[in-house]
C-alpha cells in the first residue's frame, strides 16, 4: 500500500450535504476518507453557507433530478466503478429515492462479484426523540435499508427503523435483532447510545454493533467511551466516513486469503464471536480517532468561547441582550466545528483505548 | 503548531469549481490545503460530474446571485474571518464580478491590519493560445488583478494581462514588469512556461516568479524542472492551492519578529534579492510536491492505459472505431486524474530538488 494508507485502492461514492464553512456532511466525510487514501467521488446534495445548527444559513438544495443526472454523468464516462458508497443527509423523499436508485443499481452491477461493492447507509432522520426531516422520508428509508450492507442509526433512528422503544441494554439488543431479521441488514452500529448501566461510568456513551449470522442472529458488542460535555455537529458524518475506511481495512486484514472480501456483504463465518468481528475492530479505531479529535476540539472551544463571552460582555454595544445572545450562539457554533484538519494524525494513527465488550 | 501543519492557524476562502469524480478545481485545492492544516471554506462555483476534458459531463453552474448569497450567509454568522482567499475557475463574467466583490470586501475589511488578508488569484482564461472562457471575462480579470496579492497566470494568460507577446525569457521578464507596473500586482508566478533557452534541457518546463520592490521593479527568478510527457488536468489548481499554504509558511518563517506578516501584501524589503524571496522558497516546495505527484500519476497511468487499450482491442465488440476511440479517451482521462490521496506525504514532506535561479 502506497504511503501509509490503511486500505488498498478504494473508490467511494459519497452522497451528502456540502457546507462552505465548517465540518458536517460531505465536508467532513470526504476529507476523512481522502486523508486515509480513498478516492472519493463527492456528490453534494445541498450547498449551504454553514450547517443548520447556526439557526441561519443561505444556499440551495440539489433536486432529485440533478442527483440522478450527476450519476448518469459518471456512468457515461465509466466513472461508476465504485468499491463502496456512503450516503448521508439527503433533503426530502424524492431526492432520497434518487439516491436509493443509485445504490440499488450499483448493488445489481456488483452481483456477479460478491463483496465487490459495499453500501454504508447513515439513515439521517432525527435525534433525541425529534424528527428533523419530513415525515415521508421515514418510509423511504424503511424501503431502502434492506439493500444496505452497514446501517448506522443513532438511538432514535434505530427506534424508528425497528419500532422497538429503546430504554435499556436489553431493548437495544431487541432493536438490533429486529433490524437483522426484518430487513436482513448484515451490519448495524447504533451510535451515541446514552443508557444507564451499572457497569458504565456516569458520563459515558456507547456504540452498540452487530454483524448477523447466516440465519440472521445478532452478534452484538458494545464499546463504552467517555462522553464529552459539549454538543458537536458532524460527529455522525465523521463516524460514518471513518467506518467506511476502517471496515474495509478490517475486512482486508481479516481475510489473509482474500476470503471475506469476496463474500456477500463481508459477513464473517457463523463461528466468529461478536468480539472478533471486523466490525468491532473497525469501530474501535473509529472511536479512538473521534475521541482524540473531539477532545482537542473541546479544549480549543472552551478558550474561544470564554474569550468571546468576555468581549461581548465588555463591548456592551447597546445591541440588546437578544442580539448578544444570538451572537454568542453563532460564535459558539463556530468554535464547536470539529478541528480535524489540524489533527490529521488522530485520523491516521489512532491509539485504541476503548475496546469492544459483550453486550 | 499542532501535528505537523507547516502553517499557523489559517482560514482560507476557496472559490472554484467542484467535480463529483476526479481532481480539478476545488476538489483538488480544498484537499491540498486541508491536508496541510488549513481550515478551508469551499465555495463551489459549479457541481459537474467530472471535468470538461472528458468532453462530456452533467451538472450545473452556481449563479452570480447564489455566490453572493453564500458569502452573505457566511458574513451574517461571523464566518468571514478569512486570512487568505484563493479564487480559481468562475463561470462567466457576472459570477466573476461577484467573486471580485467578495475579495474586495475582504481586502477593505483587512485594511486597518496590514498583512492580515492575502488574495491569491488564478486568472483562469485559457491555455496554449486558446481562450476557454467567454471573451467578456478577460476585461473583468483586468479590472480585478490590481486587488490581488499574488496572481498565477500561465504563459497565455500572462500575455492577455500584459499585452506582451511571450516568445523567450526576455519577453517574459517584460510581461512581468508590465504586470507589476500597470496593475501593481505585488507577487506574480507564471506557470508552465515552455520556452527555449540554451541552459535548459530539451524536455523541461519552468515557472517564472517575481515579487516587486516598493517602486514596482521586478525581482524575477525561474525554477526549471523536468516536464512529464502527459497532459494532466488540475495541475494549475493544485499549484495555486499549494502556493497559498507555502507562501504563508515562507512568510511566517521569514519574519522571525513577525514583521513581514504585518506588512501590506507580505512584500519583502527592497534589499532582498530575488533568490531570497519567500515567493521563491514557496514555489520550490510546491514544485517538489507537484513533481512527485505527477511522476507517480504518470507511472500508474501508463499501466492502466496499456491495459485498457489491450482490452478494447481484444474486445472487438463491434461498436466501431469511433466508439472505441471515445471509450479510450474516457479511460485515459480517468487514468490521468491526479493521484493525490494515495501520496499524502508528497504534499506534506516534499523533497526540494529544483531551486530558484536568476532569470
Amino acid at each position: 500500500m502506497s504511503d501509509s494508507s490503511p486500505v488498498p485502492e478504494t473508490r467511494v461514492l459519497a452522497v451528502a450535504s456540502h457546507v462552505v464553512s465548517g465540518y458536517v456532511g460531505n465536508k467532513i466525510a470526504v476529507f476523512s476518507m481522502q486523508s486515509l487514501g480513498c478516492d472519493v467521488a463527492a456528490l453534494n446534495t445541498v450547498q449551504f453557507s454553514n450547517h443548520t445548527g447556526y439557526r441561519q444559513w443561505t444556499g440551495s438544495r440539489v433536486s432529485a433530478q440533478e442527483i440522478t443526472e450527476l450519476y448518469q454523468g459518471l456512468k457515461q464516462s465509466y466513472l461508476d466503478d465504485f468499491d463502496m458508497m456512503l450516503s448521508g443527509y439527503v433533503p426530502g423523499a424524492p431526492a432520497l429515492e434518487a439516491v436509493g436508485q443509485i445504490a440499488q443499481e450499483l448493488k445489481r452491477k456488483a452481483k456477479p462479484k460478491p463483496g465487490s461493492f459495499f453500501w454504508v447507509l447513515d439513515p439521517v432522520m432525527g435525534d433525541n426523540g425529534k424528527l428533523y426531516v419530513a415525515p415521508d422520508v421515514v418510509p423511504v428509508y424503511k424501503s431502502l435499508v434492506h439493500h444496505a450492507d452497514l446501517v448506522l442509526p443513532n438511538q432514535f433512528e434505530a427506534e424508528l427503523l425497528s419500532d422497538v422503544e429503546i430504554t435499556d441494554m436489553p431493548s437495544i439488543a431487541r432493536a438490533i435483532q429486529v433490524m437483522h431479521e426484518r430487513y436482513g441488514i448484515p451490519h448495524i452500529i447504533i451510535t451515541s447510545v446514552s443508557l444507564p448501566h451499572p457497569d458504565h461510568p456516569v458520563s459515558s456513551l456507547s456504540v452498540v454493533g452487530s454483524s448477523m449470522t447466516s440465519d440472521r442472529r445478532a452478534r452484538a458488542f458494545k464499546i463504552v467511551f467517555p462522553a464529552i460535555d459539549c454538543y458537536f455537529c458532524g460527529t455522525g458524518d465523521m463516524f460514518a466516513a471513518l467506518m467506511v475506511v476502517r471496515m474495509r481495512e478490517a475486512v482486508h486484514n481479516d481475510s489473509g486469503e482474500g476470503l471475506l472480501t469476496n463474500r456477500e456483504s463481508w459477513l464473517s463465518d457463523d463461528s466468529v464471536d461478536a468480539l472478533d468481528l471486523p466490525l468491532a475492530r473497525a469501530a474501535e479505531k473509529v472511536l479512538a480517532s473521534m475521541h482524540e479529535v473531539l477532545t482537542k476540539t473541546a479544549e480549543t472551544m472552551e478558550r474561544t468561547v470564554k474569550k468571546a463571552a468576555a468581549e461581548l460582555a465588555a463591548g456592551a454595544d447597546g445591541a440588546g441582550p437578544e442580539a448578544e445572545e444570538k451572537k454568542l450562539h453563532l460564535l459558539k457554533s463556530k468554535a464547536a466545528e470539529l478541528r480535524l484538519v489540524r489533527h490529521l494524525d488522530s485520523l491516521r494513527f489512532p491509539k485504541v483505548e476503548f475496546r469492544a465488550t459483550k453486550l
